[in-house]
């Protein structure tokens, strides 16, 4: 897996590497464990640290490698390839691991919690997960799911960088957790540079299965088309990328394990916002068939109001 | 319609706005024409009087008030808004109009074409332009098509900016047309700052519905569905758009006209190329539903390194 910086102009960032944090007074949590320190992980490692969220960091990568880049990276206290070793003194715990691993890693964490721990993790998909973590929960630990609504198309601890979250969305779906440890979890969003919004896990699902999920599917569907032409070689593909399909590469260049989880862990949803718009592209391209251009024009405009909304949000 | 700046991290531009273009020491043509002076035309006028790759620049654009901008903008030397009247004295024509209005002004320019003079195009689709413009083209006059991989999601006059060809392909599809005529115009494009490739209007028409118009179609109409959408409101998918959407967004807020014009005028490689992506995509669907993990994996980590290619071209 590459592990590059993220480019200036780069899928989800923006002109906001340059901001700084606000630095906190009083940290928000003692210990923090990072469990996963890819880019999600090592952003929020970097985040935590520099905005002092928190006052000590342990972190852990299920790769002996990945563990002795991230000591050379420096950017936590201590590191450990045994995820159990790493919550045992934490006082905060967030799994940032793809979607798919989240039961794995927390029948394995679960006897080592401390009592009164809290914990989160940063999956794309949330009822899955919650189904997932639900069975090893220990009753004197607080699960307060997250996902920050985040990323650039690069992996590994290199790519990450403290201001990934910065002026983006933080969903939680707390599902009746205690309001005071919630606000906890949400003051330590927010010091992260994050905007903090609170839902139910399913709406979660289906807002971000059209937002986030459904674009990467057909992303890395027209790419693979492309890729499998007869008539069109691949070195032209890349050539006259610039006329729109350079972008679809950006997107179906994010990691494959993490949106593996994510399609197969979201599937009902995922299925559904797929069907309409299958729908609606099999009534565009009936238009464009029969001639109907007031047809493609009338989407083609209000399209256009909906970009000039992102614009104007900062998104 | 909105006539913004291009952003500099926007849809096709990138870094190259603070180069300069190479300026020539003897002119390529004398008069160039542009007909239309929406982003392709000003910003060819822009960079072919930046270039000194014409000594005089008139230009053309249906409407009075865009006329009057261009005049204040400064970027022609004369600006008409009969194209007639703007063709008589050019030594070189360049249609920058939506590929649907082609055949309009062909056949009211061609009365007015000076023997010997030299006609191009910008138009993303090929074989329909050359269709339209066939029929009116005096025996005098060399039609060179051509259509430049550029473009950023603005329109009108005040979009084009001098380096918006730099470093992009520019293809032509000559089609028998004499060798030193096609020399001239690639000449000229090159001065503009592009590459250029030559192919049959055919293939080309073919390359283009994989690499841009079927991604222009799947981004309006993902754009489309989600603003349709009852369990999700707008603002929602405004707010988290930086999942993957945003980028959509983007791409579904360039020229309705323009797009209009080319799905209806490429019909047949659109519904081929589209066709191609309903069958992946069908298949992607099933292997979600039947947690076909391997199938996905294998379709992301392909693409990823297609991404590559696209990187090191440089588009």
């Amino acid at each position: 897996m590459p592990c590059s910086p993220p480019s200036a102009n780069g899928l989800f960032s923006g002109p906001i590497m340059n901001e700084t944090l606000t630095i906190l007074e009083k940290p928000i949590f003692g210990t923090l464990a990072v469990i996963g320190t890819g880019l999600i992980g090592s952003s929020l490692a970097r985040a935590a640290r520099a905005s002092k969220a928190v006052s000590h960091i342990i972190m852990s990568d299920a790769s002996a490698r990945v563990c002795e880049r991230v000591r050379t990276l420096g950017i936590a206290d201590s590191v450990y390839e045994d995820a159990a070793e790493a919550v045992r003194e934490a006082d905060f715990i967030i799994l940032c691991v793809p979607v798919g691993a989240c039961g794995t890693v927390m029948e394995a964490i679960a006897p080592f919690l401390r009592p009164g721990a809290v914990l989160s993790d940063t999956g794309s998909v949330k009822g899955a997960v919650m189904a997932q973590i639900g069975p090893f929960l220990p009753q004197q630990v607080t699960f307060v799911p997250g996902h920050p609504v985040a990323g650039t198309e690069y992996s590994g601890p290199d790519a990450g960088f403290s201001t990934l979250f910065h002026n983006r969305w933080c969903i939680l779906t707390p599902d009746n957790q205690p309001d005071e440890t919630v606000s906890q979890v949400q003051a330590f969003w927010e010091a992260c540079g994050a905007k903090v919004e609170i839902m139910s896990a399913s709406h979660h699902d289906l807002v971000l299965a059209i937002t986030s999920h459904v674009p990467h599917l057909i992303a890395y569907n027209i790419v693979g088309t492309a890729a499998d032409l007869e008539t069109v070689t691949q070195s032209e593909v890349v050539k006259f990328s610039a006329g729109g399909f350079r972008d679809f590469t950006r997107i179906a260049a994010s990691d494959p394990v993490m949106w593996r989880d994510i399609f197969l862990n979201n599937k009902g949803a995922v299925l559904e916002m797929l069907g309409r718009f299958n729908e609606d592209l099999a009534a565009l391209a009936r238009a464009i068939r029969w001639d109907d251009g007031n047809a493609l024009l009338e989407l083609f405009t209000r399209t256009r109001a909906i970009r000039r909304g992102v614009v104007e949000e900062g998104q």
